[in-house]
């Protein structure tokens, strides 16, 4: 009869690794890390829900490397290096079957990334996934939404809309057809921006990770705008953006497949694309893409900072504004007809 | 419309407290904390689900105090001084009373222990509560599960049995009557032993929080005896302990209300106690009480570590083994009929 400590030793033993920061890892009451002198700690922490988060149909594994890499996005776009995770699984049953997938796609984002797994709990309910995870970032290097300007250049890495094309696809998809397994790989195997993040942190104004959708995250970058990064001040005066959507950057299979009438609408609202979103001053453009160039990662100009606050967006037809309130990203507690 | 961010700022906000090493709280991607550079950063989790960790008629102020609470235990249980926490919230709506109720109760023990809110995520979901907690504690000085030796005392805070008596009690409970309401605040409401694990870390060679039962978490402490609490290595010569029910402490409530063919099982078995277990050479035990009754906790001897592995039960019938196997802790995966 295998016992919960059982579980977690058998099947997340090939997660944790120690390093020199990590003094104490799984199997006591509370890990023990030493953060390097020079360095602060990031912790950030997300949940994962079957049926919201993730389709029903995904495999353990895809949601065991998406649980763990929604939350290293985060410390990616704060431009920290994670270090290390703690695992709050919730399952109906301890399936040996699951949890082997499920720690495989665990284990493997814990490796691409150099995290270890240092704690965890494990409970019968109905499956929910929360991993808390934390990094080192240099005090005062940090990217965080606070600090966007009128003027600056707002630009964002990779491409956007093909996790919420897949998931759109869900029902018609051909696993066969390399579109569409690369559409479906990018909303269960999303790739965190840590290294672009890194090489951002200290040169853009403001940084987040484009989780809820474009419009919804870059609201949010707005509303820090006027503020002291280094300090956590500000926010007090909220800037404006204008977005130009014939920039927003599309993979070769968006293209192929997304139809006209929702392609952009799945670019500025659809979510889950774990691309980072950063505002930079105009003349560290040409330094920021060089960076992100080096690390095999595209960083494309979509628009920029006004003074003015509210967003717009610019297509052929001219400029029209557009309602933070509508901006449609993925909020759990106001979906339509759900709210309060 | 309250959204998800709305319903964080409004109920939490009473929580979170900025503090010289809190860069950064909620509202960021990730929040940002300054280690003390002579300490080490302590980190665990623990999930409560509703109907398994609280009877489903728990108050959500109650539910709130324990959520945390029973990760401030596991911080005490490490010698550390908790600062700051992130919680993750499933919740089948966004009822604002409960999350009123919620708040208020995580908001109490959140200030009784100094720590801060500094992050979270809420989901829609079956209520399920996740917080991660960290704290501070100097290296070399934490209280581990490694490292009780043969001739250690083993000693316990507090009393032992109430919360599993308050459990059973639960649905003859006379609301009125004193000594069942302060049971239940044993069950619903328990005081990590925070003051206490400092005062014992760097005195006593191993401890350990009671969360299972004392006898499942007494086995950790054995199962560990013989390593070394500094490097983390050992728990190369499992140990034995030899435990004297006549020693239990009991409350005044417990020994009023109960019955004598369950008393001890309760003690040794009940769980959620959220006391400490900590092992001690004998020539420290005068100098533990004395720093505890300073403290205004309790610590009583209820036995021993002896070489030879295994668990004794001592009472007037003379020393009987006790199968850890059977130690009836709580343990999610291996109850009666649900185990693999």
């Amino acid at each position: 009869m295998l016992d919960e400590f059982a579980l977690i030793e058998q099947f997340f033993a090939r997660a944790t690794a120690s390093g020199e920061d990590i003094q104490l890892g799984i199997g006591d009451d509370a890990a023990l890390v030493t953060v390097p002198a020079t360095q602060q700690l990031a912790v950030c922490t997300d949940t994962l829900v079957s049926g919201r988060h993730f389709p029903l149909a995904t495999t353990a594994a895809d949601i065991g490397w998406k649980a763990l890499a929604v939350n290293v996005s985060d410390l990616a776009a704060m431009g920290a290096e994670p270090r290390w995770f703690t695992l709050a699984l919730t399952l109906p049953a301890a399936d040996a079957d699951w949890l082997r997938g499920f720690s495989c796609g665990l284990a493997a984002m814990a490796a691409v990334n150099r995290l270890s797994l240092i704690g965890g709990d494990t409970t019968r309910g109905p499956l929910s996934i929360t991993v808390t995870a934390g990094g080192w970032v240099a005090p005062g290097a940090s990217l965080t939404r606070r600090g966007a300007q009128p003027g600056d250049v707002v630009c964002v890495t990779g491409t956007l809309g093909d996790a919420a094309l897949a998931l759109r696809r869900l029902n018609v998809v051909d696993a066969d057809h390399a579109r569409d397994a690369w559409l479906r790989d990018r909303l269960n195997r999303p790739t965190p921006r840590v290294a672009a993040g890194r090489a951002l942190a200290g040169l853009a104004h403001a940084g987040i990770d484009i989780s809820d959708g474009l419009l919804a995250d870059l609201g949010h970058l707005l509303a820090g705008a006027g503020g002291d990064s280094a300090t956590d001040s500000g926010g007090d005066t909220p800037a404006g953006a204008v977005i130009d959507v014939r920039r927003l950057p599309r993979s070769a299979a968006f293209s192929a497949r997304a139809a006209a009438n929702v392609a952009v609408d799945l670019q500025l609202a659809g979510g889950d694309d774990y691309e980072l979103c950063v505002c930079l001053a105009p003349q560290n453009v040409p330094e920021a893409t060089q960076r992100l160039a080096a690390l095999g990662v595209p960083l494309t100009r979509i628009g920029k900072i006004i003074a003015e606050p509210g967003l717009w967006i610019e297509d052929e037809g001219g400029q029209r504004a557009c309602s933070l309130g509508g901006a449609r990203g993925f909020n759990h507690f106001s979906e339509r007809g759900e709210g309060l």
